[in-house]
């Protein structure tokens, strides 16, 4: 049987990444994260994010964010849903239309059509949205921010309400997680969503 | 006045980097190349033909070289055609066509769909195509091949007919030079084509 494709979604600093090695732990599955997840991956991802690099437009990032994606599905994803593994990624497509389609305002659709020219079409079979309010998200933000990290207040306020957008429009794919509480009690809301969504965890 | 962007286009071993060069001295425009042309792009060119590297998947691949074209025309080209300036690049959107969209299979409307991301719609007013057979293009191949140029005689041969069906496709933005012969002649059949499309040169 094929594995389920789990995407553990969130703007920076609502504690995701924690989460999504939890969930990947608490279900047995494979753990990956974008961009990234492979070494042609993990080299786009730093050529994306260092603020001291060579700073790509908005569109060349959309793309090497799509291109680390490609090579990750290829790679990663697909081998092991094939294989019958479980797989938690924190962050996929979504991110892209969050932070590229509405964040750089390159436009969800656009950013998406080209997120699925790399997947081959491959979607989450759950989103995992760790909800924070941006304030909130900001505080607990590290002090050496990446480069799209450092995007302003506005471009994170406007990830924000494009998850909350993208969740409310298809809730029977995404579960909406209140972020604020300790990693345990969060992770433990996580878990029961998983469960309660896919059957299993 | 807006300048006017020519892209020179052939299969690898045509000759066309030359052409486009010298193309580019008689007109007194700018010369610049894909994939590559900005610090990032020669970067990114580098990750695709390094034949020791990590080999992106052919996807990957794809988004790699828009991903550098999207840097590659909102930094050098755009600016250049803006200040009037003339620009003559060596490879262009129609490389990606042929190359990712014909040789590699991905499809030719997604792959211009991508590409068209890349550059916000900006596309050569002038395609100038160096026309050899793949055993010649072959032939002169040089010792050694990057990863693309790696890739057998059928995905050159598909190449070649890309290029050709494109040019025969939209005679009026193409121009298709008989690629045998010195360079000097070669050289003189561009000046000539593109005086008489463009009438400047």
């Amino acid at each position: 049987m094929t594995g389920r494709l789990i995407a553990v979604e969130g703007p920076d600093g609502s504690g995701k990444s924690t989460q999504a090695r939890l969930l990947a732990d608490r279900l047995d599955a494979i753990y990956t994260r974008e961009p990234g997840g492979t070494p042609l991956g993990e080299r786009l991802r730093d050529m994306v994010l260092d603020p001291d690099g060579d700073h790509p437009v908005d569109r060349a990032e959309a793309l090497m964010i799509a291109a680390a994606r490609a090579q990750h599905v290829s790679e990663i994803v697909r081998p092991a849903l094939d294989a019958g593994r479980n797989v938690v990624t924190d962050r996929y497509l979504e991110s892209s239309i969050a932070y590229q389609g509405h964040g750089r305002g390159l436009g969800p659709k656009e950013v998406a059509a080209v997120s699925n020219f790399a997947t081959g079409g491959l979607v989450a079979d759950l989103v995992v949205l760790i909800d924070v309010d941006t304030p909130m998200a900001a505080d607990r933000r590290k002090e050496n921010l990446d480069r799209i990290e450092q995007a302003g207040d506005d471009f994170h306020d406007q990830v924000v309400r494009a998850y909350r957008s993208m969740a409310a429009a298809e809730p029977g794919r995404w579960a909406v997680i209140d972020g604020i509480g300790t990693v345990t009690e969060v992770a433990d809301r996580v878990s029961a969503a998983v469960t309660e969504r896919l059957g299993s965890g």
